[in-house]
């Protein structure tokens, strides 16, 4: 995927442990094989035969500083407990590490709370740090007891291992079904001081976020009140993952976090100043890109697909007929079959819940390898089909909408849907 | 598919034709080659090299006396052409004919109220009636020129075959990715007098009616005025077909129309009486098991599903949560997959925008292989794997949920999400 270039911003390597104070890592303890034995009644599966190399599943974030930190939750009623110890645990705006195992979500379980809590303590413990600053969150199947034992065997290795080169074991330890690393990390100035702010993510199914999404963790050295933190992820989450769909599925242990250490030495931020905006331009980068590298790694997907709506006489407006489009079944496996059935985009719109008038919709698409009109006013207009069928062919697509003379626009990111998608959740109990 | 049995209403064959005073025809007219034409610019087929059987492609419905006429139309914005026509030739409550083709859904042209309206005039031509009498839909591609010339050729020999057998060469012209006949008929009492209600649905794709659905024709010999004819099918619609999802999108060109000769013979209905009530339970029976055979018959679908949910404090919150439930991607995929992965059933109930506590949720599976609780006030349950699959193995499910200690509830109706599903719809512009 290729990422955008912003003036005055400039994408380094490093992920969650490019901010200054921050080390991570990740590791296999073994929930996956408990876990699974839980489930299926028939398992067969043991230490002595099972030889392929084990996927790691706990992940560790561990800040130097005590950070000002902020997070957003799931919107869904049914909420993992690990949400609910996250969200006692930075009432006070502050945290120092993150714990995250993936396999089992800790969701539904009558002994959910104990356990995240117990996570959080073996974390404390270990770091020698408060359990009141400590993160959790869990992701994998939903309602199946998580065995602690593991997590307690793994934290000695898990905490000795801690580095800053440990972003990508950590990345590796709370992919579930995503088949890309999801990770970014973005250099800029407040003052004469370069900052940082780094982050991961991991999605691929159960993505339709309403406030937060999947699990993301951000890390920044960008010194900042925790109040305007909050304010500036509650503002850039909504106009990033919150417009990424794979399946319209708004997952129950969604969450984003950013601690921010403070070691970048700018004035602190504690204002909507120039800083503040600068800030958020950042965070805007770090938040669209892992969400646009979530849609691309959507399950099954073979391709990102980018909606543009632009003409609208509100934000509002344009976001939910971006969102309809690409959240659209019937269009989604037209993108998989590269066929450029754009009676399906107008559908879409058309059923929009969103006030516009459809006789001035005008819908172009369009990739590398060229743009083609394919609706103006409402009506379709002739094209070559060859040349459509190039454009669809390549693994990057834009859908652009004009729906008026208004001057907002909002961009919406989703994938293709595949045979994989049914293979994926069909098959197997994720 | 089973249909359930309720005291008082008997099935009966013979679909729309079933009431008396209507004919109908289904024939193969030729639009389908002239639009492929159109798409297809490296489209080699022509007649001479094209030897297998025609599909039928324009169906029409008689009646011998002019029918006091109901319908509703679909909420999309964007709208067929033939939604217009329609409306304006049954706003006086009365009709005689309607006048379908597949194949081509004749929307988002510029030139489709004339094309729509000269359908109408032909039927009329050829029928010795009012133009304003006749009904016009049309289902397929959208945005293609529609031909009127197949149409005009054709309508000789449509009319001539009228017929009150007329009924499955009539369904198998308005088939579009359909793979089977959806037809039904009902035969009750008002009074002394016998009455029937019969009707003919398609649709198999782009099935997420709101207001109205898909293609759906009903003919019944009841005497009613056209005002509660159109009131038993608003209250009716509600709780049968706009409850039907197969992929959230809600076509363009959805209609339903329910045409009344009123040659049975009974008291005219002109009041919301006894009489009344017994016709819209007839109608409810007949929307009910059409919007299950267009669930189960749902592109790419190998089951049916069907969510009730109980226990709500108000009928909306049951709808709502039920629909959430057979809307869901990941739980459809995992109905495909046989797999009791409930924490799917609860995370899309937990997303649904309704009123409720989640921890008095209850959750069941069954089918005709058994029953098994997976959940109990929001908490997951042990169970058999094995029993489990055994149910789920079955073609018919049913999730049987309870949100509460309330009186209302609601049943939506859906299907699973299978490979096939996107083939058809990746491989296929429909």
């Amino acid at each position: 995927m290729k990422f955008l270039k912003f003036k005055g911003f400039n994408y380094i390597d490093g992920g969650i442990c490019a901010a200054k104070g921050f080390l991570a890592n990740g590791i296999h303890c073994g929930i996956a094989r408990k876990a699974l034995s839980l489930v299926g009644e028939n398992s067969q599966q043991s230490d002595s035969t099972d030889e392929t190399p084990k996927k790691k599943d706990l992940a560790l974030i561990y800040s130097k500083e005590n950070c000002n930190t902020a997070a957003v939750y799931t919107t869904n009623k049914v909420k993992g407990a690990p949400i609910f110890v996250t969200k006692e645990h930075i009432k006070d705006g502050m945290a120092r590490a993150v714990i995250v195992n993936s396999v089992n979500a800790n969701t539904c379980n009558a002994d959910g709370i104990d356990k995240a809590q117990k996570m959080c303590e073996l974390t404390a413990k270990h770091l020698n740090i408060n359990v009141d600053d400590v993160i959790v969150a869990s992701t994998g199947v939903i309602g199946q007891v998580l065995p602690i034992e593991p997590i307690e065997k793994g934290m000695e290795e898990l905490v000795k291992g801690l580095s800053d080169k440990g972003n990508k074991a950590a990345i590796e330890a709370i992919m579930t079904t995503d088949t890309m690393e999801k990770e970014i990390a973005v250099e800029f100035q407040l003052g004469d001081k370069k900052c940082v702010i780094g982050g991961m993510l991991k999605g691929s199914g159960m993505i339709h976020p309403n406030m937060a999404t999947t699990l993301t963790f951000i890390t920044t050295d960008v010194k900042i009140k925790t109040e305007y933190l909050q304010m500036a992820l509650d503002d850039v989450i909504k106009a990033t993952l919150n417009r990424v769909s794979v399946d319209g599925d708004t997952s129950t242990n969604d969450m984003v976090s950013v601690m921010a250490s403070g070691l970048a030495g700018n004035d602190e931020i504690r204002g909507e100043d120039e800083s503040f905006l600068q800030f958020k331009n950042a965070l805007y980068i770090v938040l669209m890109n892992l969400g646009k590298m979530m849609a691309r790694d959507g399950e099954g997907a073979t391709k990102l697909i980018e909606c543009i709506c632009t003409g609208a006489n509100c934000e509002k407006t344009a976001e939910i007929v971006a969102k309809s489009v690409i959240t659209s079944s019937l269009f989604k496996a037209a993108m998989f079959g590269e066929d450029a059935n754009w009676g399906r985009i107008l559908c879409a719109i058309g059923y929009a819940d969103a006030e516009f008038d459809i006789n001035e919709v005008d819908v172009s698409i369009s990739s590398d390898a060229g743009k083609i009109d394919v609706c103006k006013d409402g009506a379709g207009l002739d094209f070559s089909e060859d040349e459509a069928k190039k454009i669809l062919m390549e693994e990057e697509i834009r859908i652009i909408i004009s729906i008026g003379n208004g001057e907002d626009e909002a961009i919406a990111w989703g994938c293709d849907l595949t045979y994989d998608y049914v293979r994926i959740n069909g098959d197997y109990r994720s």
